[in-house]
C-alpha cells in the first residue's frame, strides 16, 4: 500500500509540521498558500491536516480532515457526510494549556497585571489593589473538557464552582452543581466570575449579551471559547457605562481584532491573540493522537476524536 | 482605664484606616506625614499602626507597633527588646492574595500575558505562543504560610514541588520535597520555575546570584519575598545575555523600581508595585487580628503574631 498523502495547510499549531514532515508513514505535502492546499488536494490529496476552511479543499479525493483545533463551526459538515469525510478534532490537545490560559487572563485582571504591565512603558510604579479568587463564586459556561479542567483548578484554589451545560443530564465530571442553559441569567447574577469555554453555537449568537452583563453585575469575564460567544458591542457598554470590572478575551468576534476596536485601550481589558492553545507541547500530543488516527485510516485501529462518534456534533 | 492612644502612619493597606478610625475602643490618631507620627508618639501614643519605620518612632510612651506587614527587617528589635514594644505582624493576613499573585506573575510569564497587554497600546494581535505549567518543577524558596500556600496551588495543578528552608526539621507543610539552603544551586539547576516567598536575609545578601540564574537555566523566576533576595544585576545579566526565559517581580531591591532600570523595558520581565498583597479584604482580616492583640494588649487574651513568640525572628 502506498503512503496517504497528507497536505498540510500552512498555517498549523507548533510542533505539527515538525511532526508530519518526518513522518515514515506518510507522503507529506506543505503548500505555501490556500491556492497551493486546494490544489494539492485536487491533484489526489486524501487528508488535509488544518484549522483553517475553504470550499475549494473539498474535493473528491478528500477522505480525512485531521484538524489542529477542539471546535468544528468552520465545516462544512453536510458536506463531508455527502462524500463519507472523516473529520477529527484535536480536542484534548490544548485542555490543560487553555485552562491555564484561562487563569493567566483572570489573574490579569483580578490581581491586576494588565494594567501594570501598560504601566512597564512608562516605567510607572503603581500602587494597585487587586482582588482575590479564594472564596469567589465562578459560573463555567461550557462543561467539556476546557471547562472540566478550569473548574477542577479552581476548585482547588478555594473558588466555587458551577457549570453551565445544554444536556445536564449524564455529566460526569469535577462539577457538582451543573445547571441547563435556561438558567443562564440566573447564573450570571450569582456569579462574581464568568468563563466562557464552549464552542460557537451553531447559528452563531452569542450567550453573553446585555441582560447577562447587567446580571453579572461587579464581576469578570474571560472568554477562552469562541468569540462570537459575547455580544461585543454589549461588552464594550458594560465596561463603559456599567459596572464590569473587568474582561480578558483571548478570542473576540472578528479577529485579528479591528484596531479601532475601544476594547484595545480599555486598562480594565486584556486580549491575547487566540493563543490560549499554544504551546510547545502541542506538537507532540497532537502527534501521538494522528499516529493513532493514521493507523484507523489504514483500517487498523480505532479513531479517536471522530466528529459523530466520539465528539457530538451539538454540545 | 481610658482608650489607648493609637497613632496610624498615612501609608496603610485597604481597609486598615476605615477599621481603626470607626474603632470604638482605641483613640485613633492620623498625622498626616511621617514627622507627624514622631510627633504624636512623642505626646504619649502608645500603640503605632505601621509597615514603614522611621527611627524617630522609637519614643518611651511607645509599648507596641502593629504591623500591617508580614515581614519585620526594617524594625530596630533590639531597641523594642530594651524597652518593652511588642512587635506584632501581619503575617498569614495576606497568605492567599500574595499566592494568587505569585501565580498572576507566573503565569504572565508562561502565557506571555505581559506582553500581550503591552501590544494592546499598539492594538497589535500577535500570536505568542506560551508554555505549560503541568508537569513543570517548581522551587519554593521560603515555606512560611506564603511558600506553603503557593505549593498548595501548584501541586492542585500538576506541577512538582520542592521547598528549600533553613530547617527542614519540624516543617509539616503540604511540601514533602524540603531541602536545606545548602541545597540552593541544585535546586536551582533542578527546578523550571523558581519562586521566592521568603523575608529578607538579616544581612541583606541575595539569596540568588549569577550562579544560582546559571543553574536555573532555560526557566522562570517569581519574586513576591522581598527585592533584595535576588542580585538585580545578575538578573538583568541572565536575562539580556543568559538563558533565562522570564521574571516575574513584585519587588525590587530599590522600590520604586528607578525609571532608568532596564527591567522596564524587557519583554521577559513583567512588574508589578508591591502590589501582591492589596486587597479590599486586606483590612476586614488585619483588624480581626488586631482586635486580639488590642484586648492582649488590655491585659486580656493572648496576643497573636508577636514577634520572638509566634513568629521566630530568625526563619
Amino acid at each position: 500500500m502506498s503512503k496517504p498523502s497528507v497536505v498540510l495547510h500552512p498555517n498549523l499549531p507548533p510542533g505539527v509540521r515538525e511532526h508530519l514532515e518526518a513522518h515514515p508513514g506518510i507522503a507529506a505535502l506543505s503548500p505555501s498558500d490556500s491556492a497551493g492546499v486546494a490544489a494539492a488536494l485536487s491533484d489526489g490529496g486524501e487528508v488535509l491536516v488544518t484549522h483553517t476552511w475553504d470550499s475549494a479543499f473539498l474535493t473528491p479525493s478528500l477522505r480525512w480532515i485531521a484538524g489542529t483545533g477542539a471546535g468544528f463551526e468552520q465545516y462544512p459538515l453536510a458536506g463531508f457526510d455527502a462524500q463519507g469525510v472523516v473529520l477529527t478534532t484535536a480536542a484534548g490537545v490544548h485542555t490543560d494549556c487553555v485552562a491555564e490560559h484561562a487563569f493567566a487572563l483572570l489573574l490579569a485582571l483580578t490581581r491586576r497585571i494588565g494594567e501594570a504591565a501598560r504601566n512597564m512603558e512608562r516605567a510607572r510604579w503603581e500602587p494597585l489593589i487587586g482582588e482575590e479568587l479564594v472564596g469567589k463564586k465562578l459560573a463555567v459556561i461550557g462543561l467539556g473538557r476546557i471547562g472540566d479542567a478550569i473548574a477542577r483548578r479552581a476548585q482547588a484554589w478555594g473558588m466555587t464552582v458551577a457549570g453551565l451545560k445544554r444536556n445536564p443530564a449524564g455529566y460526569a465530571g469535577p462539577v457538582a452543581d451543573v445547571r441547563g442553559t435556561d438558567r443562564l441569567a440566573e447564573t450570571c447574577a450569582w456569579a462574581d466570575i464568568v468563563v466562557l469555554a464552549s464552542p460557537a453555537r451553531p447559528d452563531g449568537r452569542p450567550v453573553i449579551g446585555a441582560r447577562e452583563l447587567e446580571a453579572l453585575g461587579p464581576g469578570w469575564i474571560v472568554n477562552v471559547g469562541r468569540g462570537s460567544l459575547i455580544d461585543e458591542p454589549a461588552l464594550i457598554g458594560a465596561l463603559s457605562t456599567g459596572r464590569l470590572r473587568g474582561a480578558g478575551l483571548d478570542v473576540t468576534a472578528t479577529e485579528p481584532l479591528p484596531a479601532d476596536s475601544p476594547l484595545w485601550r480599555d486598562p480594565k481589558v486584556v486580549i491575547s491573540a487566540h493563543n490560549g492553545g499554544a504551546s510547545p507541547g502541542f506538537g507532540k500530543r497532537w502527534g501521538v493522537l494522528f499516529d493513532q488516527n493514521l493507523a484507523a485510516f489504514a483500517g487498523a485501529g480505532s479513531w479517536i476524536n471522530r466528529l459523530g462518534q466520539d465528539i457530538p456534533r451539538g454540545t
